[in-house]
């Protein structure tokens, strides 16, 4: 628990972002959690406890071929929690975590909804890893194999969906476990992949969880003003000064960079550790911390609140630089110097989440001049042409909605499917592009007004505001639901 | 419709089978239509009404992959019918037939029931032809094809279905047709693939009807004698002398075989065109006629009641081999001498379904003692190893039930999925193998006592008998209701 709490306090974030110098692929970052670089190794605690035992699954690397070099294989890391479960001949419930575009290792407790309720349920654990992340790498090293063409075609959603089918149902084989009904869960990336599930394997996951899957951010079905609006919301929200003195600050940036000695100016009042190259590195920062505290804006302190109390505060002095300043210490505390990289260093997750946006996830995120930020359309063949340079073969932009559909999502599945919930905090920028309204009597949408990225999936926690208590207890509830009306099934079928 | 009134008159009847000298790759034949060899050009027509427009869509060669080589493109060809559309103002719905293991061309007129019933909907008819057989092939020639091991991977139905997905999202496009529903029809293995797309692409189709699709033959779903057992009870149901000296004739066969001149005199006796080089020669030939008598007993004569007719009236004698004979006569009528290697001629559809059965079709269909047949019991292991040897990849048995599901079919569909409607001719000995009973108030099932193999959507005719024109309309009428309410739907949503 301890690295949640923490977070916001005494750490470095980082995310799976790039600097904004590069192109848009890795803009903005869909990660789960928060996941920390810089940790202080004296408070947060590595150790995870022993109930969580590892699993290796010799995975096929295509699915979808019968050519002999699909036959190849890999070792997929799985991991299993036995300890609350209940047992095959109970038929007692297995929660799956579908693994998103990070190594698996912060998921298996940081993905606190599992372990919070498996004892409920009497579940068996099940995490799995997505391919190429982590241990479940195709081909040598995750370098090796992101960089190798032939290779990272196979790295795409549908693929590690039957990945997680197969997985799934070699666990409930060697388990005996055949009416065990599985519940998946999966946030963000891994919550659309969740919902996805579902839909093309209702033969393996009963129901799922797809707690802050922006499923409908494809192609013209959310505007690509989205996100971005929603971050300036949640700021103007906290404090009408706080948003206008962002928004006014960028030019503000430039117009001092653009001076004599402008950036050792800018390197001097905002503490770099590094000097400052361009104004685009530390507006990349800038921009790139608030859209952070936005979409991981979670009690009890809210990052959106920290910023905005430094900069209404004004410790640092009154002119707009200051304040802007402020906001930083208020949100990253005192630090004798601020690393303007910290979100820019290629991770597992920012490259390989480079590789899914520009192949398969074409998110068109954008922002025009209503937002607190400086325009940044999203252009689809400039898009097109920066991916097919960077990897030689051009993205589909028009797959995910072909494949797993999307438009008129209401009309469509109000009469198709069942068990699912849609879990969204109002605040979380990404639930622009999430599904905000019940779908049906049994695919749900459950929003939380004050809610950010991913929360409801969060380990609980003693400082947890009711509302959030509130909307876990309801998912909590759907699920028990699901569950007792499939033994109901089971039942009336074995008569 | 000539085709079809006169094959089992006129003509030698050819089908997707090999000879039993080879494994069983190719038994049973699971065609829709029994397509015909050795025409009569004077009474067949082959001329093809104006109003189908052929059309090419450039087609991706691997949807789940991002490879360069994966996006080598194809062109696909679908043949449009618009002669009784409403148009996309009126958003009349599309009837779209997913083409089989064949050359689209006899499907166009061949599966009556677009044509049939296009007027009555005002439907769009489109007709598209499955990746690898007739125009839509992916490298050079059919032949190429297929024995080229590194392009032949990418020949099956989870590509096939993700080609429908892309062909009728642009033909929506390209007539401005977004609201007009899509019904989806296909028969035998196209009957599956139809049943199947609705699962997978709900938001492409909006109902799906599946003939004789028997998605239950994989793994241990269906006991593996189920196709004989029911070829066999259409016989002894026919006439039991005729069961019986079928099921002696076997013995008979190996017994004057054996001895001198044996199989000259067979030769002789069955007036076969070449000299028999082995009883199996003229062990399958009879063999596969049964079934095939069997699969497609359809009014108004019945092949089942011709062979026995044959046999049971000893037209050529008395004892077994001449009652054998006079059943091949009863049913393929009166010749100068008999091709037995009818069955046995590779095709595109013997060929190709070959490849498929051993990928990923792997349906485990044999025979035990208890059938009119020598046994010849389906083995896993035999068939693996003998599939790998042929194509040096080895076939995934367990792959159909984990994309597409199977077991438990009634638990899993019951509150899972809608209008899907699985057709059935209990005389149809695939009908083991497929959807019996009612899974939900939309997932139906629609199963006719004395239906054979596709028969309900093959074109109506004033001969049919009033049960099969019942079972249509039944099927026509759900049709109808899928769209009434989707049109309801439709104008809900735009409130």
């Amino acid at each position: 628990m301890a690295i949640y709490d923490l977070t916001f306090y005494y750490l470095l974030l980082f995310l799976a972002i790039s600097n904004a110098s590069t192109t848009q692929f890795y803009k903005p970052r869909l990660s789960t959690l928060v996941r920390t670089i810089l940790r202080d190794p004296e408070v947060v605690s590595e150790t995870l406890s022993d109930d969580f035992q590892t699993f290796y699954y010799t995975q096929t690397l295509d699915h979808f071929n019968y050519k002999p070099e699909s036959y190849k294989t890999f070792q997929q890391r799985y991991v299993i929690n036995f300890k609350y479960w209940g047992g095959s001949n109970a038929g007692a419930p297995i929660f799956a975590y579908m693994g998103a575009e990070a190594p698996l290792d912060d998921d298996l407790e940081g993905i606190g909804f599992l372990n919070d309720n498996a004892p409920r349920f009497n579940a068996l654990q099940v995490y799995i890893e997505h391919r190429f992340y982590g241990e479940s790498i195709p081909a040598g090293s995750f370098e090796e194999a992101i960089n190798n063409s032939s290779i990272r075609g196979y790295f795409n959603s549908a693929q590690a969906l039957a990945d997680y089918a197969e997985v799934l149902r070699h666990v409930k084989e060697n388990l005996s476990a055949e009416s065990s009904p599985i519940i998946v869960i999966g946030g963000s990336y891994g919550g659309m992949l969740a919902s996805w599930f579902r839909l093309k394997y209702p033969h393996i996951a009963l129901g799922a969880l797809a707690s802050s899957a922006p499923i409908l951010y494809f192609e013209d079905i959310t505007p690509q003003n989205g996100y971005y609006s929603i971050v300036t919301k949640d700021f103007k929200e906290a404090s009408e000064n706080c948003y206008e003195t962002i928004r006014k600050s960028w030019s503000e940036i430039d117009r001092v960079a653009s001076e004599a000695n402008g950036l050792a100016f800018l390197s001097n009042k905002f503490k770099t550790c590094a000097k400052l190259n361009n104004s685009s590195e530390l507006k990349d920062y800038l921009d790139t911390m608030y859209t952070v505290a936005a979409q991981y804006n979670h009690p009890p302190n809210y990052p959106v609140t920290m910023v905005c109390g430094g900069i209404d505060g004004a410790s640092e002095g009154n002119d707009t630089l200051s304040r802007i300043f402020s906001g930083v210490v208020g949100y990253i505390g005192n630090r004798s110097c601020y690393d303007t990289s910290v979100y820019s260093r290629p991770t597992e997750t920012s490259v390989g989440w480079a590789w899914q946006r520009c192949s398969e996830m074409v998110m068109p995120i954008g922002r025009d001049n209503t937002t607190m930020f400086p325009p940044e359309l999203f252009d689809l063949e400039t898009f097109i042409k920066d991916c097919s340079s960077k990897y030689g073969v051009s993205p589909r932009p028009y797959w995910v909605t072909t494949y797993y559909g999307g438009h008129d999502i209401k009309l469509i599945l109000r009469r198709f499917a069942s068990n699912i919930i849609f879990s969204n905090g109002l605040r979380d920028p990404y639930s622009s592009g999430g599904v905000l309204e019940d779908i049906s009597a049994t695919v749900l949408a459950i929003a939380t007004k004050n809610g950010s990225h991913c929360l409801d999936i969060l380990p609980a926690d003693e400082t947890d505001p009711l509302w959030l208590i509130e909307q876990r207890e309801k998912e909590v509830t759907i699920i028990e639901g699901w569950i007792k009306e499939y033994y109901a099934d089971l039942a009336e079928m074995k008569q």
